[in-house]
C-alpha cells in the first residue's frame, strides 16, 4: 500500500512538470517531423477544395509572410489579401514537402519543398512556374498547427 | 527521514526525466528568441571578419541552402562551394534580424530580417542588392547553435 502511494505521488509530481504552461508533452502521441509533413498535405488540400479562405485557414493570425520580389507581409489579414488568386480555377498551386524537422518539446518546426504554380498563359496555354518554399509551423494554444511564417522563392530558370 | 527519502526519489524521478535523451533545459539560461538574434550577429561578424571561412562556421554539417532561383543544396561542404565570393573584399553582405522564435525546449527556433549585399559594378560603382532571409537555428548535441536551413529571397523592385 506505501508502495503504490509513492508510485502515485512520483506519477503525479512528473504529470505536473509535464503539464508545465507551455510545455505539452502527449505520450505515445508525440508529434514529430511527419506530424508537420502531413500537416502540409492537409493544407494544401483545403487550398485545392477551397481556395484562398482553405488556405488561409492554416495561417495564424500573428503570420508572416516573405513573397519573392516584395516587402514582408504581416497578419494573417494582410496576407490572405494577396492569395485571392487561389479563387481562380485557372489556377492550381501544389507543394510537396522535402525537408522537415521538430523541436523535442513539439511545439515549433519547420518544413521545405518544391511548389508548382499552374496557370494560364494570355494565348490560353498552361503556364508552369517551380520554386521552393520554407514553412515555420508552430502549435498553437489550442494545440492546432498553424503557419507561423512561409517564404517562397524561384528554382533554377527553365530552358 | 523516511519523507526525505521520499522527497529524494521524487526529485530523482523528476530528474531522469528532464534528463531524458534530446531534452536539455538549463534553467536560469533558457535561450530565448533574443538569443537567436544573438547568434545572428555573431554569425554576421565571422562572415565579415573571416569572409567565406567565418560565415560557414555557423553551417551544420547536414544544413540544408535554398538560394533564391537554384536548386537546393544540401551539406555544409556543398554549400561552402558557392559562398567563396564572401572572400572578395568588394563584396560586402550584412543582415538583420526583425522576427524569431524559439521551441518551448529551447532546442530549434528561427530567425528572419533583411540582407543588403553590396558589390562592385563593372564601371566601379557600387551596387547595393537588398532582399530577405529566413534561418534556421538548431541546437547542436555539443550546445553550440548551427543554421539548420537557410533561404533567401528579393525584396520590391527598386526604381
Amino acid at each position: 500500500m506505501k508502495r503504490v502511494t509513492f508510485v502515485a505521488a512520483v506519477l503525479l509530481a512528473v504529470g505536473m512538470w509535464t503539464a508545465k504552461p507551455g510545455v505539452s508533452v502527449s505520450l505515445g502521441e508525440e508529434p514529430t517531423a511527419e506530424t508537420l509533413k502531413h500537416m502540409e498535405s492537409e493544407f494544401m488540400k483545403a487550398a485545392l477544395e477551397e481556395g484562398s479562405a482553405g488556405y488561409m485557414s492554416f495561417y495564424a493570425d500573428d503570420a508572416v509572410e516573405l513573397p519573392n520580389g516584395s516587402e514582408a507581409i504581416a497578419g494573417k489579414e494582410n496576407i490572405a489579401k494577396g492569395m485571392t488568386f487561389l479563387d481562380d480555377k485557372n489556377n492550381r498551386l501544389t507543394w510537396s514537402p522535402v525537408g522537415a524537422d521538430i523541436s523535442t518539446s513539439g511545439d515549433l518546426g519547420y518544413t521545405w519543398g518544391r511548389y508548382e504554380f499552374h496557370s494560364k498563359a494570355k494565348d490560353g496555354s498552361e503556364k508552369i512556374e517551380r520554386g521552393k518554399y520554407m514553412t515555420i509551423w508552430k502549435m498553437q494554444d489550442d494545440g492546432s498547427w498553424k503557419v507561423a511564417v512561409d517564404m517562397g522563392n524561384t528554382g533554377p530558370k527553365e530552358k
